[in-house]
């Protein structure tokens, strides 16, 4: 099997494992590591950006530091409670250049439509963009839509990109964190993907669940004011949820992490549905949390400020960064597992 | 049936017309106008950006103007002689760009993937991005990859955005023509649409053809240099082809057009093809060729630098801008036939 090198982050070409594209290479966990570090980068060849895998990818200008993020969403359910596939996009492209903490200036929104997709569909799910993008300040520039024949799509894929600007005094990396930083979580776990599955399967839990979907850059604004250049590294625990965002960060920063279990919050429907379906609420995909590697002097006042915040009101510390290891989770009897980086898919077309 | 106000770009919500998303309604031509202008823009509310349909969006930033532009590509097959899904994807939002006198700064690149498809397949359609943003000199700053079920996408969809820079001392918009102007051409008509199509259902007509496509922002810089100011609107030709491009012009700038038929530069195998199969090659789309719009007073300084630069060493005159009336070709015996706006699907996912 190919893995990859934690300390470069490559694996070598030309990716044995497997010939053909399976599900988890696009399920955010080390298939999808694999893929990008094994294929796609050593492909584009020169014309890839280099570094650390970061949510956004920053272009400086002028002396300006702009942020470039897309995110390709193809969510099944196209709608279920807490939002939509159009909310969604919106809300992860936000999000994505808020982890770079950057302030979105414009969206594009590109749709691929399935031949026979309900117009009333394409109206609700470009409504809840549009008041998606509204909410966040932030205008839908330009577009462009495709469509393919029926059973070429499955009715509706969404993607946006996002130009944003960077807020002076913090620049957060995913290979920013250092040992000692306490690590913060802004909100509860699994709500996202627990949600989705249970509306696509019909298991009842959505019930008591919606998906946390929300755009999380006047938050991070808020973190910058109250922690400057403390506020080493951000990352939204999305696909492959919170343990690919801890293992992401440890190995771009050459560091390792203990969390206690204990502080995870985890609701109770979330914990219910996990115990049920054998998942792990930790591999769960979020989508209106952020994980915060912060210096410790400076922990307390970003916490302070986070729960300030009504999309961060639970926000609580979950651990530290430790020097060197893999990540760790410290139970409440006091045994230690590893928490690795997911493999593949928990959840099919979660986002 | 529902028809754009020519004055206005816009037309009567809720479009009765259909209630199910055609196959025409991502063709470029009317049923994509009435789409945008009846469903999506209404949709977005004020996130919309408002005014004339353009193929990049300008983000004025601390006195910069930034251009910002999206596409999505579902190209049927992913290769065919002259190119693939992944130079098309680049070169596309290249040129978007650059129709806006925008140089490209930076690319995202995002892929939905039918889970099966072969991983040299994704090898060679990223190594073909990655050669065609090198030679644009535009690095590939992030992507996204997801991965659907098989069933739920075509084997592979590739969406770009691309974040440019306005070229000083030109403004060039779709809204900008005026009466008097010189229309030119770059190139030859319908060989990305004739090949993409011939390939795909085996005609043969691919054996003495290719696809046009490559990056215009080159002689775009070439043209501004040599027409400044005068550069009065640029449309890359693609879905909907010519005929689309006019129409969109000279209804955003409110003004008519006269086409001279024998000046159209159409080669001898997409005529041939297009006699066969009943297409017009002024509807079939191109890739890789621009349509300008200049002042009569600088366009033979234009025509001329044009020519110098081997993207265009065919470029021609093909008509003047009127101000009014429909967009009218004369024909070689000196009729007149109205070039109407295409209504949808002439070739399903060309690009």
């Amino acid at each position: 099997m190919t893995t990859v090198d934690p300390t470069t982050g490559t694996c070598p070409a030309p990716f044995p494992e497997t010939e053909r594209v399976l599900l988890g290479h696009g399920a955010g966990g080390r298939l999808s590591a694999e893929l990008i570090a094994g294929v796609l980068v050593p492909a584009l060849g020169s014309a890839a950006d280099r570094g650390p895998l970061e949510d956004a990818a920053l272009v400086r200008m002028d002396g300006t530091d702009l942020a470039l993020s897309t995110d390709a969403y193809v969510v099944d359910p196209l709608f279920f409670p807490g939002g939509d596939i159009g909310a969604l996009a919106v809300h992860g492209t936000v999000n994505d250049l808020a982890m770079r903490a950057a302030m979105p200036v414009a969206l594009t929104l590109a749709y691929v439509v399935e031949e026979g997709l309900p117009l009333a569909d394409l109206r609700r799910v470009t409504a809840s963009a549009g008041a998606a993008a509204e909410a966040a300040g932030v205008p839908v520039v330009t577009g462009d839509t495709k469509v393919v024949g029926r059973g070429a799509a499955d009715r509706l894929f969404v993607i946006t990109a996002g130009l944003g600007r960077r807020l002076p005094g913090a620049a957060p990396s995913a290979a920013g964190a250092r040992p000692g930083d306490a690590i913060l979580l802004s909100g509860p776990l699994g709500c996202h993907g627990v949600t989705v599955l249970s509306t696509r399967e019909g298991l009842g839990f959505e019930v008591d669940l919606a998906s946390d979907t929300q755009p999380l850059h006047r938050l991070v604004g808020t973190m910058v004011a109250a922690g400057g250049d403390a506020v080493h590294a951000l990352r939204d625990p999305t696909r492959g949820g919170l343990a690919a965002s801890l293992n992401e960060i440890a190995v771009a920063s050459g560091v390792g992490a203990e969390i206690d279990e204990r502080a995870l919050p985890v609701p109770e429907p979330v914990r219910a549905a996990c115990e049920m379906l054998g998942l792990d609420p930790a591999y769960v995909a979020n989508e209106g949390c952020l994980v915060a590697f912060v210096a410790p002097d400076r922990a307390e006042a970003v916490l302070t400020a986070m729960r300030a915040r009504p999309e961060a009101r639970d926000a609580v510390r979950i651990g530290t960064v430790v020097p060197d290891g893999p990540v760790v989770v410290r139970t409440a009897v006091g045994a230690r597992r590893v928490l690795d980086m997911p493999l593949g898919e928990q959840l099919p077309r979660i986002c």
